[in-house]
């Protein structure tokens, strides 16, 4: 744990200052947490924090897609902050069966450590705005998901298959999580629908 | 430019959304885009997706330190994509007087080719919040502006200097710069001029 500077600033609470810059020099962490997909030109792995900022994009460029009342700023928020608990638990690989069953206790014991970094009350509402997304009960949770999903099957038909040769994965499995990008958006959903099929034709998907 | 998938999907106006993948598949670049900074563990140089990342989140935490009444949603939408003019223009450093000269034109011309790659409408309100951003005229501008130039303060300090010592950037230099956090946060404004006296102190500036 880096801690911050000892300095003390005019006017300023020094014990809440110092909690949230720990959480924000923690959270550093993230840009060094690597997904399995690539970036769009194929060169390199993606890691979490830019995998996240592009997704705080993403959902303002789709939000048109997201049920009328969704509030995007809601989405954005959980978006910037849904993978942070990754820092401790590491990425889980989504066709990963074996990794998945351990991943919600892995992540909740990271969550229990890495949002109580800042003052209570911002610990509180993190803490609860990462729940809410994990439950996929709202529609601003259910947007966020979808997006989620989206990105990397975008990153994997422009690099030919990417993750998905590369582990076997069929078309029935990446199908299975589509489910859930039109639970959050029918258009959304219908793209990747379309998406995925085109990735089958063009020999993109593992056979099986 | 990497082009969409060539795929239609049921009840989504085709030419609409691939522009918006266009966009987004273009803001891709902004992973490969290094900046001077190193990450707060010391071991590379950051990239401009994480770093907006990081401000984004840093918005957040560190929101109650923006003047009374800023739009906090419209700051880290500003964060978000404040740097994407820099898949072009490239990252200018801030103590470079010579390259800052010609920032702005070239920033310019990259907002006009990558902003104009969404639909209109989009591409209109993205350009606009850019223009805020760089004009500092705006509360939320000014206060993204603050968070934007802590952030690599706060990683110069945790690297022992890092740029600072290796471009030989004077104290004189720095404070220059903390001006522009005090416009947006008195009270992060009066953290930075702390943690610049100590870094003084603790020899991580030149000396000039």
């Amino acid at each position: 744990m880096t801690e911050p500077a000892p300095v003390f600033a005019n006017g300023v609470d020094h014990e809440r200052l110092t909690s949230q810059l720990r959480f924000y020099l923690e959270t550093d962490k993230l840009k060094r947490i690597l997904r399995r997909n690539m970036l769009v030109d194929g060169s390199r792995r993606e890691n979490d924090a830019e995998h996240s900022w592009h997704l705080a994009l993403a959902a303002r460029v789709f939000a048109e897609y997201a049920p009328e009342g969704t509030d995007i700023d809601r989405v954005v928020e959980m978006l910037v902050l849904h993978d942070i608990v990754e820092i401790d638990a590491g990425d889980t690989f989504v066709y990963d069966a074996q990794e998945s069953v351990s991943q919600l206790e892995r992540e909740r014991a990271a969550a229990d450590r890495i949002f109580a970094l800042l003052p209570e009350d911002q610990a509180k509402r993190t803490r609860a705005l990462w729940e809410e997304f994990e439950a996929r009960e709202t529609p601003e949770a259910r947007f966020a998901k979808a997006i989620d999903r989206l990105a990397p099957m975008l990153a994997n038909w422009h690099t030919e298959g990417g993750t998905w040769v590369r582990h076997g994965v069929t078309r029935a499995q990446v199908l299975e999580k589509v489910r859930i990008i039109a639970e959050g958006s029918e258009a959304l959903g219908s793209y990747a629908v379309a998406l995925i099929e085109d990735a089958d034709r063009r020999g993109y998907l593992a056979t099986g």
